[in-house]
């Protein structure tokens, strides 16, 4: 892995060269105060990646895991189909348990071991190059779906809407323009004068590290506050619509996202605030009804005593930090997807959008 | 001011000497890394350690102030009554200024006023002593009054509950026990197996730096997590009730305090969990009528951008960081007093209660 520092901002994901390239990430730890492109050479670092948030955003995870794939797989490049594909299984498991909530991780592999699947014929060193183009389109589908996600979610804002998002749904998080913030890109581009509010998003401070840095770079009034603020700043009126992102949604729309979600959905909810999620079809899980069904990530409790270079809890105090929460379909007003909206938020309207 | 470390927990305002003594603070910003308490001998270095939380809690402040006007009015006690009052009026009016939303500090300093109204053939000297004795009054008050809300309270929790807390309300807050967490305290030595929660108060984190320091010195479960966590956690069924401190009560029962407790108590509404005020009758001001009335203090900036000890926004970053916020009166299920409780909050209870 080696790094280079830039001014100027890039694409969240990035892969240079051919086959036997390399993988090119924003480390999003360092954000704002740093901007630092990483270049990846093998699995292991693209692995350390998605577990440590350099990259991070199920869009963004499941690019990076996909030319994470490739570089697994250079290696076995001049070997036999048989080895290369034991190689592959191995990749790809291994890939698989940086993030245990990433369902798009899952759907990026899966997509990539149905590709070498299908070409059993192929070459090891031809199927590295179609696992390669496969990674590439699953990258340009993203950018596609973000923009789609965009156009059809702008048509929920007003101008002058006050915008509420927690944690970061945006470029970083995705290939293109993000999901969640790429709604609001797009109302702006309609000439729509929107005010985006951003939750901090503790423990990790996605909103106040990345989103406001992401809205600011468009020229899109921002301003920032702590979690705890939400309620408040409904309650006065500066809130005329929520949008989050998701990581995995179920059957019935119950969406889980960065923790505290929940929380703003109720806060929503109680001041009829319409509260949107959007996300990509590939954050659907079908496989699960509801849900009860999603495990939730428990993170160190360090994110929480330690957050940001400074111990602001007693030594050995017991903490609970769970990485998400479910917000049921019934606080959602609608599913922004690139295929359109999903409203009401039901079964029948999830699975006939989500599955045509 | 002078400054002594010790590993001993002691009060958080404590008067050392006759009326030319000094005054003893616990620098709360330090904890819960660093123990340490203040020695304080001009009223200027008192007006400072309110203004920057080293002393905080609306109780607390109340009785730093009513000494922090001894030490102002120490240079006077061989002055002439008139210089004496002169003075006296400009100190009261520079330590009104510390913090504009804490009642109980213009309480506290009207009441040394009044003292000194209603004792005017005193001689300065004489009336030096008075006022100390008032102040001492003031703080031995304070300590009976959280007793009797932790007796009152205490009745309306149960063993085996989960109870929530946002910010400190504790005996860092007060002269004595705390008033939230008076009730804890109370319930737990009654013999109630109970497990508190600490929301940890963003932007200066209450709860994590103190909520969980007093908690677990008291020996009782304590278990800290985000703001942005409460309303998981009380979908979980972690929580069976919730109770905060008050910094100002307007006369129909809507309560100012910490910013994030309108939230708490909103998501409590949502999950059918009981949400109470635990506070002194001199928190109320029934000259206001309603919140409306309240006026909110803004903070700066910086303590949400650079809260950690670290830039976690992007420099420039626009900021909104208001100090409190107003629960309504329809969402409190009781305001605990040292009198008894309030319940339902009514305009009618309360003024019956705190007028009596």
């Amino acid at each position: 892995m080696s790094s280079a520092s830039s001014a100027v901002p890039a694409r969240s994901v990035r892969w240079s060269g051919d086959e036997f390239g390399t993988l090119t990430l924003i480390d999003q730890t360092l954000l704002p105060v740093e901007f630092r492109e990483n270049e990846y050479r093998t699995v292991e670092e693209v692995w350390e990646a998605i577990k440590m948030l350099r990259v991070r955003g199920a869009p963004a995870i499941g690019c990076a895991a996909a030319y994470g794939m490739v570089l697994g797989l250079q290696s076995v490049a001049q070997a036999s189909r048989e080895e290369f594909n034991t190689r592959l299984a191995a990749v790809a498991d291994y890939l698989a348990g940086s993030r245990p909530t990433a369902v798009n991780l899952f759907w990026a592999l899966d997509r990539m071991r149905s590709v070498a699947e299908a070409e059993a014929a192929l070459s090891s060193s031809s199927m590295l190059a179609r696992l390669l183009s496969e990674a590439q389109a699953i990258e340009i589908e993203d950018r596609e779906m973000c923009a789609a996600i965009g156009r059809h979610g702008a048509a929920l804002l007003n101008a002058g809407d006050g915008v509420l998002t927690h944690c970061n749904a945006g470029g970083l998080a995705t290939a293109g323009d993000g999901t969640a913030l790429a709604v609001m890109f797009a109302a702006a581009a309609e000439g729509k004068q929107i005010h985006v509010y951003a939750d901090e998003t503790r423990p990790l401070l996605q909103g106040a590290r990345l989103t406001t840095w992401e809205v600011m770079q468009r020229n899109i009034p921002v301003t920032l506050i702590c979690d705890s603020m939400a309620g408040w700043v409904m309650k006065e009126g500066k809130i005329q619509a929520v949008i989050t992102g998701a990581d995995r949604i179920a059957a019935n729309g119950d969406s889980a996202n960065k923790i505290g979600t929940y929380s703003v959905a109720l806060l929503a909810k109680a001041h009829n605030i319409p509260f949107y999620i959007a996300a990509p079809s590939s954050t659907f899980d079908l496989a699960i009804a509801t849900g009860e069904e999603i495990p939730i990530e428990e993170r160190k409790s360090d994110e929480i005593t330690h957050g940001f270079g400074r111990q602001t809890a007693p030594a050995g105090v017991d903490v609970y930090n769970p990485a998400f929460d479910v917000t049921p379909a019934s606080h959602i007003a609608g599913i922004i997807t690139e295929r359109g909206i999903i409203a009401p938020v039901t079964t029948e309207n999830v699975v006939s959008m989500v599955q045509r």
